[in-house]
C-alpha cells in the first residue's frame, strides 16, 4: 500500500499550479474531483519559485495548494523540486554546469542541467529537500515523496574536474591499488599503463578507441553518482518523515542507469511509460517495460507514475492516441502489476517546451473534450478495482536483463554492431508476450526459486558467482537457455581466459571456438537433428553463428546450410535435474515460439485462455483470487472461449458464462475464483 | 529608377578586378561593353585591400577601376567592402570572433565571419564606410550603394558574452522588467524563473530541449543585431549622399533574418538568386522566390543582384545551366519585376573556395565561350526593354509569410517534424503557379486592399491586431483560406488560452478539439458534402488532420476514412461580405488546384492565356500597357491560342496575330495595348 | 633482403608479450616454432612499461623476452615503442594532447593521441629511441627496426597553437615571403590577404568555406610533420645501427599522408592490410593496395606487416574469414611483391579495445583451433618459397596515383560531391585487375621508363615538369590515357589560366569549354565513329560529361545522347611516337575493359593464362625464372589450361602438364623455367 489513507488504485497525475492563477486551481478541483483524482504529484519544477535565492524560502504558493487539495480529498505525491535547480544556482557556482566528453560546457536554459557530483548543487539541493520535508512531515495532504524527476533522461554524463576527482575517489574504493585498476582494465595493451591515481581520467574526447573497461567503470560510476544524489535526499526524508514512502520515478529507454541497483533504494518503483501510438508500434514493447519495472521490485506493485492521456511533444511525428487507447494501456499497466495510474499532466501548459504534450484538461481548459472524458470514466472504473491493489502476479518463467552487461557488449567496437543487448532480450520475450505466458524479468542477482525456465539472451558478461547460481538453478530442475556471445567476459569486460563460453562451460557441455557475425545479405539455416510435430524440421538463421564443439551435450540442431554447416547450432545439456540450453545463432521468430511452446508444455506452464492473436492477458492474485485482465489490441473484435467456467466481470458485476466478445480496442477484467 | 543615369534594366555582375592585372581590366571593359553591360557591383570583398592596417587606406586599385568604368561607360554598385574583414582586424580584437551555442570560437579564413554585436567590428566597418562613401560620393560612376553581402548567409547567429550582454539590453527594451519576460517566456515551466536581467543568456548548449519563447526572442535579437549593423552603415550612407539609393543583396533560403522587417530599411530590393539547373527542379520555387523578394518591397521593381551564368559551386554536384536556361532563368526575374539582371561574377576566379562557380568570362578568360554568347545574347536583348523598367505586376491573391511564425513553429520539438513552414506554404503557391495566376507574397502587416483572396497555410502565430485585421479584410468581401495548425500561439509562443483556433474561431466559426500529425504509413480520406464538377468528390488526405467541430461553420467536406471518419475536413464561414475557409489535412495538389480553381472562378480571376503545362506566364504593366513574358520551361514546343487579339513582340518589334509557337527553353515577350 | 640473416619469406606477426606472464611466452615460444614463425615485431606500444618516469627506464621484460626469442631462432622486428605514450608524458607537458579544428583539446585514454609537433613528446620520443637503441643495438636476435605504428591512423591533423606556429615556419620555408602566400592561395579573394605572417593560422572552424589552397597546404603541412617525427626517429637509429633496414607499417586507406613521399625514407616498405571477409568485398580492392605499396618503394619486395587470421574488431560487422581466405590473400600479398606475411597479432588480448580482433592463438590459449592450424600450414609452405625472396614484378601498364592531387580535387565544394578520386582509379584498375595485366602504381615523379600504357584518371592537378615529363612518355611511343577534371589547376590549386586542360592541351590536341557533372537521374550515351569489333558500338556514361572542342586530335567516341549531343566523347592525339586520350565521361566498366583489352592487344600487352571470372594471376620474376600465384577467389573451382607447356608447382614439387583443376578458396604456386 502506498499510503495508509489511500485504500484504491492511485489516480491523479502531474499537477503543476504553479504555472496557473488561483481561479483556475479552484476549477482544477472540481475537475479532479469529477475525474476520480485521489492523488497528485505536486512541486517537481518548482524549485526556482520556492527558492528565490540562497537565504530565502517562498512557500506561499505550496501551502494554499497543499491546503486546497486536502481539502478536497486529494493526496499528494510531493516532489523534492530538485529536479531543476534556479538559474541563479546555476550562476553563482561555477562547479554546478555539467561538461561534455568533449569538454563543452553546459549553460542553464533548460531542465536537469546539472553535474551529480557538483558539491554546490548537492549542498543547495540538500538545503532545499531539508526545508521542504520539515514544513509538510505533518501535513494531511502528504502521502508519498517524490525525489527529482527522471533521473538520467538528459543528464547521465559529465566529464567535468570534479567528475574526474570524484571518479578517482569511487575507483580507490572500488580497487584499493592503482596496481588492480591497471589489472583489470588491461592497460598494458596500448601504452595506458597507470603509475599514480591522478593519473586516471573520465573517458574524455581521444583520438582513437578508448579503453572499454574504463568506459564501463565510467558508466558505473555515474549511474553511482547519480544514486548519491538520490540516496542524498532520500536519507534527509527518512529521517525527516520515518513512516512515509519514498519514490523516485523511473523512465522507459533510460538505459544509462542500473535501475537493478537503484531500486533497492526506493520503496515503491514507479516510472514514466509513453508507448508511441502510432500503428506499427508493438504493445509488446511496452508489456516489456511493465514486466522489467515490476522486475526492480522483486514482483511487488508499482506505480505507472506518467503517462500521456494524448500525444507527446518529443517523438519526430506525435500521433494522438486513438479513442480507447490509453484505456487500453491503462490497464495493460494494472494488469502487468501498477496500483496507481497517473498522467503527464493534469493541465496542458500553454508555454514552455512541453506545450504540446497532452493532458487531462487540454488547452481548452474546461472538461469539455474526448480526452478528458476518457479520463473521467477511466477514473471511475478504477474506483471498481479496490480488490487489486496489492495483489501480485505470478510467472514459471524468467528473463535475466543486466545493464552492466548491457554497458560492456554495447562497446564502441564489438563483434557487430548489428546485435544489441535490448532487441536480443526482446526477441525472446516477444514470443512469450504472444503466447499469453507470463514473464518475469530478473536482475543477475535476484532470486531464482520457483521458477522453471531461465532466459538469458546474450548474457555477455558472466559476473563473481553466476555460474554458481546457475548452476544450482538447473541442478535443481531449471531450464536455462542463454545464446550467442553469453559468458564471454568477466564483470570487468575481460574475455575469460581458456575459451568460451568461460566458467559456463561445464554446464553447457560445449565449447565454443569461435563466432562469425553475418552481414544481412548472410544467410543460413538450421535443421533439427530429431523430427518434432511441432516444431519445423529447417528454419533460416541469420546475424550471426558460433562454430560449437560439443563435449557433452546433446545437439538439437545443426547448421545445415553453407554458412557453418554441419556444426550444431542448438545443443542442451542435462545437468543435475535440469537442461541447460544454448542457442548459437539468430533464428526466426516463428521458430523460437514453437521452441519456447515446447518446452512450456514440458514444464506444464500454459496460457490461462486461449486468446486470438493481439490480444493480451494478464493475471493478478491475491487472497486466492485471480484477476484476468484482458486488453483487445487487435483491429478486430475478439470471440473467447471460456471453457465451461463462470466468471465475475469486475467492472459491470455481472456474471459471464458463455463465450465472452470484446471488441477491438476494448477490455475486461474477470474475478475467478480458485 | 535606380539611378537618374540609368534608364535601362540594370545588367551586369560583381566585379572583383582585384583579382586581376590591370591588362585584364582592360579586356574586361572590351567585353562588358560588347555584353551590353551597363551596371557593376564593385569591392564586396575588397577589405583587405583597401586597408593595410588600422591606420591606413589605400585607394589606389579602386581610384583606378572607378575611373575606368566611367570611362567606359559603365556604372558602378559600389559595395562598402564590410562583407569580410582583413585578418589583421579579425587578430587584433577579442570580440570579433562569433562563438557557436557548443562555445566554439571561430578564427578567421574564410568570409562573413563576425559577431554582429562586437563593438571593435562595428567601430572598424563604420570608419571604412565613412571613409569610403567620403571619397567616393561625387566620382561620376558612382550609382548605387551595395552594403555588405548576403547577411546572415554563414553567421546569423552568435552566442559570445558580447551577445549576452546585447541580448538583455534587447530585452529590456522590449519587456522593461524580468516579470514580463518571465511570464511571456512562461519560465514558471521547468524551474527556469529569472530573479534579475543578469540571469539570462544565450540560449547556449544545455542538455534538454530549450525554452521556446528563449529561442525565438534570440532569433529575434540576431535578426535585429545583423539589422542594426546594415543600419549603422545606412545611416553613415545617407548623410554623405543623400541622393543615392542604398540596398543590400538578399540570398534564398535565408531563414533566419526577418526579411520583412529589414525591408523597411532598403532603398531597393535586390536578391541573389540561383535555382538548381537539374532536370527534377520545380521553377516554381524560384519564382516563389520572387515574389517573395518583390513582396518585400510591397510590389516595387528590384534587382536580381546575382544569378549564375551556369553552374555554382556548393551544391554537392553542380549541374551545368544547359543552353538557354540562363535566359529563361533572366526572364523570369524580369517578367516577376525585376529592373535588373546581374551576374555573379563577371570574371570566373582562378583561386579561392568559388573558383568553379561559373561567370560571364569563363576560365578561358576570353569571349569565346557559350556562356559569354549568351551573356552577350541577352544583354543586347534586354536592351530593347527600356518600357519595362518601372512597371509593376497585379495580383489578386496574395500568400502570408512570416518569419516569426516560422521560427515559433520550427522549434526543436513540434506537433511535427515532417510539417515545415515553407512546405506548406509552396504546396498552396505551386497550383497557382501552374495555373499562372498571379499571386502577391505578403507580410503579416501588409496591406491587404485590392486583395481578393489571402491565403494563409499554417499560420500557427496571431500577432496582436491581425485577427482583427483579418476579420476586416473578409467582412469587407474577401476570401479567407487558413489551414491546419493556424492561429495556436501569440507572438511569444504561447498558446491562446480557451482552445483553438485562439482569435480565429468567430472569424472561421469552429473550434478544434485535437490534432493528429500522421505517419507516412497514415492516410485518410475526405469527402465533399455536395457533389461538384470540377472537384473530385473523394481525395486523399496525409501528413495531418484536425477534430473540428463546428460553431456557426457550413462543412465543405469531411473525412470518409477511418482516420477522422465523420468529422469535418474542410469548413467555411460566411463573414460580413466574405468566407473564411479553414483546410484541416494536408490534401494532395490535385485537389488544391481544383479547388482554387473553383475559387479563382468565383471571384473572377483567371490568367490572361491558357498555356500548356510547363508553361511561365508573367504580367507587367504600366502606362495602361501590359507586358506578357511567356517562358517555355517544358521540354516541348508550345502553341498558344492568343485569341484573335494581335500583340507587338518586343525583342522582334514584330506583330503576331496568329497562333504562337515557343519551342522549349525559349520565351517571349509581348506588348498588350488595352 | 630485410636481413643478412634471414634467408626465407619473414613470418610472424605483432607480439605483445607484455600482457602476458612468463609461462605463456614459453608456450608461446613451442607454439611459435611450431607454426614456423621467424619473426615477430616487439614493442610497439610498450612506453608505458619501459618508462615509468621521466627519468626512468625499466628494460626488464624486453631483455628477458628478446633474449628467449633469440634462444628460439626468431628475429625481432624491434618497435621504437613510440606508438603510444604513456599517461603521465600526456599529462606532465601541456602541448603534447592534440586540438580539432573545432578546438577540443584531446585526453588520453586510446592510442597515438600527441601533436607531432610537440616539442615535449618529440624530445621524450627521441630520448626513449636513442635509450632503446643503445641498448639493444647489438642484440642478436634484432633484425629490423620498425618506427611507431601506423603514422596518422588516428591522429594526422592537430590545430593546436604550436601547430600554428610551426605551420607559418613551414611556410616561411616553402615561400620565403608572405607575398607569395598571397598570390599562391588568391587571397584578394574574399578579403583574405595577409600583411604579416603572424596573421596566417591553421584552417580551424569559421563560418564559411575555408580557402582551398591554405587547407592544401596545411595538410602538406600536417603530413610533413608526422614524416618529420619518423624521420627525427630515423635518423637516431641510422646513427646508432648504421646497417641495420628500417620500417614504418603504412596502412590501407590513410589518405592523409603523403605515402609516396616517405616512402623515400623508408628502407623497406611495410602495411598493415585488412580486407573486408564479406562476400561483397571485391578482392581487386586489396590488390589495388598492394600495388600501391610496391608502388611506393618502386617495386622493391615489400613486407605485409600486418593481416588479420580471421576477423577484425572495428568494422560494424565483423565477419570472420572462412577456412581458407587468410590463406588467400596471404598469397595475394607474396604474389604482388610481399617477402613477408605477418598478423596482427600472435595471441589475442583477453583486454582493451582491440580483444575481439582475432590472433594466431585464440582466446583458448593453445594451439587447437582452426585458425592455428592454418596458420601452422601457411608457416609450413612458405618456407618452400625461399626462391621467392628478392623476385620482383613486371608491369607494361602504370597508374599514376596523387595524395596532393586527391587532397586538392577533394576540397569540401568541388564540381561533384559524387566524384572521388580512389573511385575514379579503381573504376580503371578493376577492369585490369579482370583481366590479370599486371600494373604498377606510380606516383606523379616516378621514373617511366619501360612502361607502354599510363594512365591517369583524374588527374586534376598538374604540377611543375609533369606536363613536360608525359609530353617525353607520350613522344617516345607512350600511351597516355587521363580523363575528366584532369589538368584542371597548378600545384597550389589555382586553375591555369587559358583554358582546360591547362599544360596538357597541346598533348590532348583538345580544349575543354564546360564541364558538366551529373546527377544519378541523369544519364547519356557514347556511340564510337568507327565501328570496331570489339568494343560496343554504344554504350551508357554517367556522373559528368566535358564539352571537348577538337584542335588536332582525332575522335574515337560522341555523345549521341540528349546530354552532350554530338560533342566529341573520347578523343585521342598522335604525339610523337605515341598517342593521348581523353575521356570526357564517365564509362561503363564493361566498355572499359573492351577499351583497355584494345589497347592492350595493340601494346602486345597480355596475361600469361586465360583464366575464368574469380581467378587472379601473380607473377614474380628472379633470374631467369618466372613464379604464377594462382589464386581462385571465386566459389567455383577452376579449370586451366596450361597450353602444352609443364610446369612445377612449388608446393608439392611435382610437374604439372595438363589441365589444373583449382578449387575454389585454393591456390597453385607454379614456378615456369624461361
Amino acid at each position: 500500500m502506498i499510503n495508509k489513507n489511500i485504500h484504491s488504485i492511485c489516480y491523479g497525475g502531474d499537477y503543476n499550479p504553479e504555472q496557473w492563477t488561483e481561479d483556475v486551481w479552484v476549477q482544477d478541483m472540481e475537475l479532479m474531483k469529477e475525474a476520480g483524482v485521489n492523488f497528485v504529484s505536486l512541486a517537481i519544477f518548482s524549485w526556482a519559485l520556492l527558492q528565490p535565492d540562497e537565504n530565502t524560502f517562498d512557500f506561499t504558493f505550496l501551502d494554499k495548494i497543499m491546503d486546497l487539495l486536502h481539502s478536497n480529498g486529494i493526496y499528494v505525491d510531493l516532489a523534492t523540486a530538485t529536479a531543476s535547480q534556479p538559474p541563479w544556482l546555476s550562476i553563482a557556482y561555477d562547479d554546478v554546469m555539467p561538461v561534455s566528453a568533449d569538454g563543452v560546457k553546459m549553460t542553464h536554459g533548460s531542465r536537469q542541467t546539472y553535474c551529480p557530483n557538483s558539491r554546490s548543487w548537492r549542498n543547495a539541493a540538500s538545503h532545499l529537500v531539508r526545508t521542504l520535508a520539515a514544513r509538510y512531515k505533518n501535513h494531511p495532504a502528504l502521502a508519498m515523496w517524490h525525489i527529482n524527476n527522471e533521473y538520467g533522461c538528459h543528464t547521465a554524463e559529465c566529464y567535468c574536474d570534479n567528475c574526474a576527482v570524484s571518479f578517482r575517489k569511487w575507483l580507490q574504493k572500488r580497487y584499493k591499488s592503482v596496481g588492480i585498476v591497471n589489472e583489470k582494465w588491461g592497460t598494458r595493451f596500448w601504452s595506458q599503463y597507470y603509475y599514480k591515481w591522478d593519473e586516471i581520467y573520465p573517458p574524455r574526447a581521444t583520438m582513437g578507441k578508448k579503453n572499454p573497461s574504463h568506459v564501463l567503470d565510467y558508466k558505473r560510476f555515474m549511474s553511482d553518482s547519480l544514486l548519491d544524489c538520490y540516496s542524498m535526499e532520500y536519507e534527509i526524508l527518512r529521517q525527516i518523515t520515518p513512516e512515509l514512502k519514498i519514490t523516485t520515478n523511473f523512465l522507459m529507454g533510460i538505459d544509462k542507469l542500473d535501475y537493478f541497483k537503484w531500486a533497492k533504494e526506493i520503496d515503491i518503483i514507479s516510472w514514466d511509460s509513453y508507448p508511441d501510438p502510432a500503428p506499427s508500434y508493438n504493445p509488446a514493447l511496452n508489456a516489456f517495460d511493465h514486466d522489467l519495472m515490476r522486475g526492480f521490485g522483486n514482483g511487488r506493485p508499482f506505480i505507472l507514475m506518467e503517462q500521456a492521456p494524448a500525444q507527446v511533444n518529443w517523438r519526430d511525428i506525435n500521433v494522438n492516441k486513438h479513442p480507447g487507447l490509453m484505456r487500453l494501456y491503462s490497464y495493460q499497466a494494472v494488469g502487468r502489476g501498477a496500483d496507481g495510474v497517473m498522467f503527464f499532466q493534469w493541465r496542458q501548459s500553454l508555454r514552455g517546451a512541453e506545450k504540446f504534450h497532452s493532458a487531462c484538461i487540454t488547452h481548452s481548459g474546461d472538461g469539455n473534450s474526448r480526452i478528458f472524458r476518457e479520463v473521467r470514466q477511466l477514473g471511475h472504473e478504477l474506483k471498481k478495482l479496490n480488490c487489486i491493489t496489492g495483489s501480485t502476479r505470478k510467472a514459471d518463467i524468467a528473463i535475466v536483463f543486466d545493464y552492466e552487461n548491457m554497458w560492456a557488449f554495447e562497446y564502441e567496437d564489438r563483434q557487430s554492431k548489428s546485435v544489441t543487448y535490448r532487441d536480443q532480450i526482446l526477441n525472446w520475450y516477444k514470443p512469450l508476450y504472444e503466447m499469453n505466458i507470463p514473464v518475469d524479468i530478473v536482475g543477475t542477482d535476484s532470486n531464482l526459486k520457483g521458477y522453471k525456465i531461465l532466459l538469458a539472451p546474450l548474457l555477455y558478461m558472466t559476473k563473481e558467482g553466476y555460474a554458481e547460481k546457475i548452476k544450482r538453478f538447473t541442478a535443481d530442475g531449471g531450464e536455462y537457455i542463454t545464446t550467442f556471445s553469453s559468458s564471454i567476459v568477466d564483470e570487468w569486460d575481460g574475455v575469460f581466459p581458456g575459451g568460451y563460453p568461460g566458467p559456463l562451460k561445464e554446464l553447457l557441455g560445449i565449447t565454443i571456438e569461435e563466432f562469425c557475425p553475418l552481414t544481412p545479405d548472410m544467410k543460413t539455416t538450421i535443421a533439427l537433428t530429431d523430427i518434432d510435430d511441432t516444431i519445423p524440421e529447417t528454419s533460416k538463421a541469420r546475424l550471426w553463428y558460433d562454430i560449437i564443439h560439443i563435449v557433452d551435450a546433446e545437439i538439437f540442431a545443426v547448421f545445415s546450410d553453407a554458412l557453418g554447416k554441419g556444426y550444431p547450432a542448438i545443443t542442451y545439456n542435462y545437468f543435475g535435474k535440469g537442461k541447460a540450453w544454448y542457442i548459437g545463432t539468430e533464428t526466426e521468430p516463428d521458430f523460437k515460439k514453437a521452441f519456447l511452446s515446447k518446452i512450456c508444455l514440458r514444464q506444464n506452464i500454459n496460457s490461462l485462455f486461449s486468446l486470438p492473436e493481439g490480444v493480451e492477458l494478464n493475471i493478478r492474485e491475491q487472497n486466492g483470487k485471480k484477476y484476468a485482465f484482458i486488453l483487445n489490441f487487435s483491429i478486430k473484435n475478439a470471440s473467447i472461449d471460456i471453457m465451461q467456467n463462470s466468471y465475475i466481470d469486475l467492472l459491470t458485476g455481472q456474471k459471464i458464462h458463455d463465450r465472452l466478445i470484446i471488441e477491438s480496442g476494448n477490455i475486461r477484467i474477470l474475478e475467478i475464483s480458485s
